[in-house]
């Protein structure tokens, strides 16, 4: 009965660029290991408000490094990513849409979010402007109309709303953060790390 | 004539456990590739000012899972890490001497930075602690009297100032930090990028 054990819990968000790459390298590692992923959208402005942290891009100095770190961290995956203009922009209508396919089918809410993500840091596709989301939507297979009532509905923002809350309280600070066998692991930049443990186990 | 440039420049903190285990590896990586290593001890104090950041177990939620990936990342890279009870501490004078000794002899300095890493981070040996590090500074061959002169002599206040203030100057924001033909990585954790970027150049 270990089966709860087996999965990798990946937390993300929208807007963020170091989530997206990992959004594109965690499916194919989990996999070869065996394991699932349990895809989990949040929002970094739930987690920051209570750490007290800002977006990278925020800090003087560790901006312009984030900045470059994004596109060669990028690079170093191999994974396309071009930052949009507009960045960071409000991505909270496409976590609602993931929680409500979620609901009933979360492999669909997973293939929404690569999609999203793609969209948003490969294609540029403004993800807060609500014509460009619901054409995306539309794009993915979903009814337009549908999806705006969707984001706009209680229920899909208190279930956001109650996800964050879960991730906050199992100590998610930030994204990408994965917690593995009840271990966390916070940033594309742990990759190295959660290979081992899902090869040898803790170390 | 690109000598200057076949350096790495490696930025550290006597106070940051990133920057311990970084030093373990950082000179055998730049040697495998035939660069030097260009050691400069900074105060995060300094830097962490002009940024508005705070130590990383300053921040709820982040602080647990710092302490924890200290020591993770530590097994991670092979390295002997165990955390002080007093943490972290002020390590201003271990940097004045540094910067004392790289004057004449920049290998030496070196030296003393790896030896009063390891003394803090393996040993739990106090740092801030004057009696404690004048005694470090005689088991490294030091005259103690004259440590202590050094670490109050306004002469290495201003040269570890002015490392700060060049650092700064660069961009560089935390520690480790390291410039490699003019490209900045920052953290333990770019490793791997590092390693590329030796490897086969630009990426």
């Amino acid at each position: 009965m270990n089966a709860p054990h087996r999965a990798v819990d990946f937390y993300f968000d929208f807007s963020s660029p170091y989530s997206y790459i990992a959004s594109e390298w965690i499916e194919a590692l989990a996999a070869r290991h065996g394991r699932v992923v349990n895809w989990r959208a949040i929002l970094l402005g739930a987690t920051f408000q209570v750490t007290e942290i800002k977006s990278p891009v925020s800090y003087p100095l560790k901006r312009e490094y984030t900045l470059l770190d994004f596109e060669r961290s990028a690079r170093f995956a191999g994974v396309p990513l071009r930052l949009p203009e507009k960045f960071p922009i409000a991505t909270i209508n496409a976590a609602r849409i993931f929680w409500w396919l979620a609901a009933a089918d979360p492999g669909r809410a997973r293939d929404w979010a690569r999609h999203a993500l793609r969209a948003l840091f490969a294609r540029g596709v403004d993800l807060s402007d609500a014509p460009s989301l619901r054409a995306l939507a539309v794009e993915f297979g979903l009814d337009g109309s549908q999806a705006q009532d969707v984001w706009n509905d209680p229920t899909w923002k208190a279930a956001l709303k109650a996800a964050n809350d879960a991730a906050i309280a199992l100590g998610v600070f930030g994204a990408p953060f994965f917690i593995i066998d009840g271990e966390p692991f916070w940033g594309n930049d742990r990759r190295p790390q959660i290979e081992r443990w899902l090869e040898k186990g803790a170390f």
